[in-house]
């Protein structure tokens, strides 16, 4: 690989257009979330921003952790989580990538995202609305923010509260949630999605064993 | 969706079994990346351990962060790393998933994973070497640690040196990675891995116009 490929230091990456580099660093580490956080502010405008930053945390308790930017319009959702201290967070499909990705767009404050993009809200028993298209909702309880020093971005701990999944057939009887079943996109850099396909399951690793694949589960 | 869906609460979630819980929690946030850490003990041994949860923190300065899981056999892999400052991150492909799923396996510290599995390191200019059978490899520095208390595990962003990328035609002229030119895998739950096919880019959006297709750039 030395010699034909490329190599890239820090004085390359200072040198770049920042869009360049934006999109670069966003596609480095490979394909990431994406899923659309509702709230609501105090005068019960609902929010909806699109997030790539979503990460699994811990299972029990069931926590995840939301990368918030500084000086983006992703503050509104912040502040709307924070103050509120609930939120859903909603997968986002095929169907709806058009939709769910136009919701970063720049809206004033009393605009509500899911108007603005064609989307909608649905009421269950949670304060917080969920996403009416999406077929995995989250309800979320903050739990906690950290500052990450080196850029000042913030990372916020979220527990989850409950889930509903509208296509049962998803879940496995392992309790594994076949996301390509929801037809659930996947994101690299800035604004290019995917479709995964499963390629397949492989058994725990023990040291001393060989891998080997695990059988697909049934459905639940 | 109501009523014909899957609702599930916390007291669901603590009356599930532990794996089960698991797998339902680590699937539930959608599609993560899959990278592979090396890292160096002060005896010389390499060690290798996968990780799910590679994330983008920032652009200028370029910035990831892993999340390390209390007492996990990745607790090497951090040891090595915040003691030499040092680790390069490297892209799992389809053709070696089998064997980066095996490098979690619990082996002693004296064993070094890549060995164990079948895969070689590439010693390249930096201290640390670059998993020979990976397409894109980043070599990362130490900045900071932080626990996230709700559940002690341990967030470490570190910053990125240097990239190499050993197939050109996958950097776009915009700067994006095509990660499925390198047949990057996507991981979601513990143990079920996908390959993701290019769905559409979209364009930046604005709040004054309908998302549109962006026409996918030329190569580099």
């Amino acid at each position: 690989m030395a010699g034909e490929g490329l190599h890239f230091k820090s004085a390359d990456f200072e040198a770049w257009e920042s869009r360049y580099r934006a999109n670069f660093f966003n596609s480095l580490g490979g394909y990431k979330s994406f899923n659309l956080l509702i709230s609501r502010n105090s005068e019960g405008v609902l929010n909806a921003a699109p997030f790539f930053s979503v990460q699994h945390i811990g299972s029990n308790p069931p926590l995840l952790s939301l990368i918030f930017r500084p000086h983006t319009v992703e503050r509104h959702s912040l502040e709307n989580f924070r103050a509120s201290g609930l939120a859903t967070i909603n997968a986002v499909s095929a169907e709806i990538v058009d939709q769910a990705h136009q919701a970063a767009a720049k809206y004033p404050r009393e605009v509500s995202e899911l108007e603005a993009v064609g989307l909608n809200a649905v009421q269950r028993d949670f304060s917080i609305p969920f996403l009416k298209e999406s077929h995995l909702g989250i309800g979320l309880q903050w739990v906690s923010e950290q500052k990450i020093h080196a850029n000042n971005t913030l990372m916020v701990v979220a527990s989850i509260l409950e889930v509903h999944l509208n296509k049962p057939e998803a879940l496995l009887n392992d309790g594994f949630i076949e996301q390509h079943r929801l037809n659930t996109v996947s994101v690299n850099g800035l604004d290019t999605y995917y479709l995964p396909k499963p390629l397949k399951r492989l058994a725990y690793p023990e040291s001393n064993s060989k891998p080997k694949e695990k059988a697909w589960p049934k459905k639940n």
